[in-house]
């Protein structure tokens, strides 16, 4: 067993677990049961103001996804309370009815009762209405459920962006495809056992690693050539820290999971590059977007801090320590939750803000919206109660972690 | 002749035709001619750092419009230079062999050798480039010239956005649409008397006051429905103060023109209210983007501090200044003019800055990219020159202003 760190002893675990367990159970999830669940059509409104009242009824399909699996997860993994699997199958009914195109591929952005807005390009919204049904199958046994899990994968899987907005001149392809491939897989293995997914999971993780991740200059990349090729423009060196941090705990995850150090290994290297590269040495937390060269960045909103890049390096620092046992994941763990913590949670209405500016001010006190929902911060609220307990139980290492 | 305000004494004037005139010709025009122009393939690079250096070689098509019509207008109103009507013709023949597409749409976004990266589902290329053809034509009274700024109003005029990514559960129109047009039409009839100007003109003002303007709440609306009905959803709540402005001296100018009142009362209308709605009270400077009802605004920049809102601005107070003579203008000016030139103005390289956080604090310090080019800042530089040279000279209220 590997000795824990001085940052992290049996006090500040006991903390932790008690933060992130009671923030999602008694915070996070009361929030979007009791001002976000839609009782009249089914699915979930995340256009919320500050104090939980509705900005905008329209319906994120994202988020229809991301809800209905945070509530199925919370029922099989949790506890097998009624009102979870209800929200979540309310949710998949209206995902059913509503979000699917005649092309069998799913809307983006739908009104409250079900009518399409926007369709996008991309495939995310399957990927996560994926994971919903194979948490639904899970906790019912339902075989269309699973059935749906499979197809919209599959779906996922083999969609490929069309037609092409960009013309063939510059191709480029995003670290994101990839990276929610391993998630998506992970989720269907544990809740299906879906049986391509240490198959594809590798695949991805390949990709990753041969064509985004570059230890030359200790960098994963967003956006690269077909080939991993550099791309010296705004776009190709544009870096968003917080994501690959994102994709950093999934390589760990699997590392995890399939008892392969180099998973872990290249997990904590992503970790590690874009930690130096998103870190804010002035105001402290992650900004959102940087230039690989260090150079301007053509989005207005670069230095903005985001809610959700921090939940996911808080999952990350705190996975890699439990992983590794290196106290510099500690210390690492320590200053991103404390920045975080000190200043997206709203101290009166409860949940997290989402955008600040770069020294901490609060930009905007909405909630929700069609990107911000019932996911980032629960999400890490239970991977970190999970881990934080299972260090405190002394499941530390790779071998001794807990799948 | 209506008496000048106090705000606006002989020696402000003169001061303000000394910045406007000498930073349009000493600092802004020399800034983008020696550091964007590309004498390899033609045509204006505008990804430009801090210094001028060249942080991306990609070209954007509005900007090979607005430059080359910047270039040709200072030809025609300023001064014969012949390095201003070769920049101009340079970027027209480069918009010609490269920008347009097979279809006779033009392209959005191009290589420096122009190659097509990005086509849009919006026709301000074409608007753009039209104004720049039509005063090539007036500079050198080539025919293909003129035949192509009508070609190409013609293209922007019956262009329908298509395919459309927005289904048909909830048509919006925005104001751009009729603003452009206004401000295409008052080009082409300066450059090469367009026939249709006048009527296409009215029938945009009728537009923009029937389904845009809300006198009951005192609002320019940015996206309405079919028949001007309010969306209550996050995208028909946004507010965009600056870019109503810009619309309103259009409104005024074409009340100039046509020695029409209602028109400079319309546009003076539209300033007053959206002066109100994104005016900084506790900062100064505009605001981005505003909600309609005071609420959050789902864009995270919403904040900030653009350099073109506040061009625009500086054009629009001026103008009613002297159109109407209302002191309250004058003061409006004053402070839309101190509150940039404190901050926007790069005093080490010369030209503006783009992007400022909502104290002031610069966000990024380049000083151009896709969006920002050889436009806004020279616009309102050349046609403020003008405005307080007339005044100075006594050319005030409707009749007396020049044309």
């Amino acid at each position: 067993m590997i000795p824990l760190g001085p940052s992290v002893d049996a006090s500040r675990l006991d903390h932790l677990v008690h933060v992130y367990r009671d923030g999602l159970l008694d915070d996070t999830i009361p929030f979007w049961l009791r001002h976000g669940a839609d009782p009249e059509y089914g699915g979930i409104l995340t256009c919320l103001d500050r104090d939980g009242s509705l900005l905008d009824s329209d319906k994120g399909v994202w988020q229809q996804g991301r809800f209905a699996w945070m509530m199925a997860t919370l029922y099989n993994t949790v506890e097998r309370r009624p009102e979870w699997l209800a929200a979540a199958g309310h949710t998949l009914r209206f995902i059913e009815s509503h979000c699917i195109d005649a092309d069998g591929r799913m809307f983006f952005h739908v009104t409250r009762d079900g009518l399409p807005v926007r369709k996008r390009r991309y495939a995310f919204s399957e990927a996560f209405a994926a994971m919903a049904f194979g948490e639904h199958a899970r906790a019912t046994a339902s075989a269309p459920s699973r059935d749906m899990a499979e197809r919209l994968y599959r779906a996922y899987g083999t969609h490929e962006p069309s037609p092409p907005k960009w013309s063939g001149t510059r191709p480029m392809k995003s670290m994101s495809r990839p990276m929610i491939q391993i998630a998506v897989c992970q989720s269907l293995r544990e809740s299906i056992g879906l049986a391509c997914a240490d198959a594809d999971i590798d695949r991805a993780i390949d990709e990753i690693r041969r064509d985004f991740m570059k230890p030359d200059i200790r960098c994963c990349m967003e956006h690269v050539g077909p080939r991993g090729e550099r791309v010296d423009h705004f776009d190709g060196r544009l870096l968003n820290p917080g994501h690959a941090i994102e994709g950093a705990w999934f390589l760990m995850w699997e590392g995890q999971a399939r008892a392969a150090p180099e998973y872990v290994r290249a997990g904590c290297d992503v970790l590690d590059w874009m930690w130096e590269r998103g870190w804010d040495q002035v105001h402290g937390g992650l900004l959102y977007f940087t230039d690989v060269d260090g150079g301007p960045v053509a989005e207005y909103w670069h230095d903005m801090k985001f809610w959700w890049p921090h939940n996911e390096a808080i999952i990350a620092a705190l996975l890699a320590y439990q992983l590794t046992g290196d106290a510099k994941y500690a210390r690492m763990h320590t200053m991103v939750h404390d920045y975080a913590y000190e200043r997206f949670p709203d101290p009166e209405f409860g949940e997290w803000f989402g955008y600040l500016h770069r020294d901490g001010r609060l930009s905007s006190p909405l909630k929700g919206n069609l990107y911000k929902g019932c996911f980032h911060l629960p999400r890490q609220q239970l991977v970190c109660w999970r881990i934080a307990d299972g260090i405190r139980q002394g499941r530390v290492g790779l071998s001794g972690a807990a799948r």
